[in-house]
């Protein structure tokens, strides 16, 4: 819990002014050790609940070699292996329109990386797209806990852009001029339906048409 | 392959007369050895090379408990655990709108019991329905082929029928008056999208509204 003083500004315990407290990292988003990922389950798990979006993370996709049926008990997988995910790793629907979306974070601070997506996954997107779909991409720089919303067409341009022998990755000032930041808040921790109601006029509309 | 005489009768080749032989099985569908699940997934793929629609099935959620990382190899899951779905298995998209669905067969003939579905399941395609997605189920008696595609709302209708003292399955008779007989196919097997062009008057629309 934070103190303020009357004048606003936040309260800061005297024994912080040398080495850092617990309770001064637990004031700095980067130093929770949460995950892109569990703040984007949170986030979801919230929508859900606000009745605002049904969005869910895919399980992760395994192949299954051995599984052993202990009497008395569940069954155990005794051997699997990590296969490659075909599609992205978010889907739901919010207005009844359906959305899809992948989550990355990079190190990097002046680019990001486009080896962190497969050729199918860009595929996927692209025939999401052609349905009708909303899809997107959401990156988080970790070093600077910038996040961003990245319509798939953007990314799919900068993916063909590499294919035809240009750079593998998507520099920030691309970044900045092509997508649409999220202020990181509490609940929801990214609020990203509120770049899609913006990107896609959906404020106020149920299920508005898209195309 | 199979040949017809002009009169259209099916050839049927002399020495099937006494037992039946490995191409007499194969003409029965139930011999085939495929699954609903099977079926779907050909079905989902013919949909996507066609750029009909977009829909896949779920991976298997699975709680990871340990894993081997051999040297120069692929990681080894040593222990993992099956987890209970907490949505339905298939998603996707078709014509912009959000498709939600889960695939079932039976042995029974009669009925069809809801001891399928969990609580959670259930209330997963209420919550879908309430943000405007379309939801059903496809049902397979496999004793007698028959395949069916029952909205949502019938099945949480009947599964609240259960939850106040009701019977714990849907007769055969409420399935005929509530649901939509798929007749099976080669391409695709279960063509479910017409069923849903249908119901939700789509045909020949591109995102048709919904609400």
């Amino acid at each position: 819990m934070n103190f303020h003083y009357p004048n606003g500004r936040r309260y800061i315990p005297k024994q912080s002014k040398g080495l850092p407290t617990k309770a001064d990292k637990q004031l700095s988003y980067s130093n929770r050790g949460m995950t892109l990922e569990d703040d984007l389950n949170e986030t979801n798990l919230f929508y859900l609940e606000q009745k605002l979006a049904v969005i869910h993370k895919k399980p992760t996709p395994v192949q299954i070699v051995q599984v052993d049926y202990p009497k008395r008990s569940a069954a155990v997988i005794r051997e699997a292996y990590f296969k490659q995910a075909s599609t992205t790793d978010y889907n739901g629907v919010y207005k009844g329109k359906y959305i899809d979306f992948e989550a990355k974070e990079t190190r990097h601070k002046t680019s990001f990386p486009l080896k962190n997506f497969h050729e199918h996954q860009i595929h996927h997107m692209e025939t999401v797209l052609l349905h009708g779909g909303i899809c997107f991409i959401i990156i988080r720089f970790s070093a600077t806990e910038e996040v961003y919303l990245l319509p798939a067409n953007h990314l799919i341009a900068f993916w063909n852009r590499m294919n035809s022998g240009g750079r593998k990755s998507i520099t920030k000032q691309e970044i900045a001029e092509c997508s649409h930041p999220i202020k990181l808040g509490f609940r929801p921790r990214i609020d990203y339906i509120k770049v899609i109601d913006y990107l896609y006029n959906l404020t106020g509309e149920k299920g508005i048409q898209l195309q």
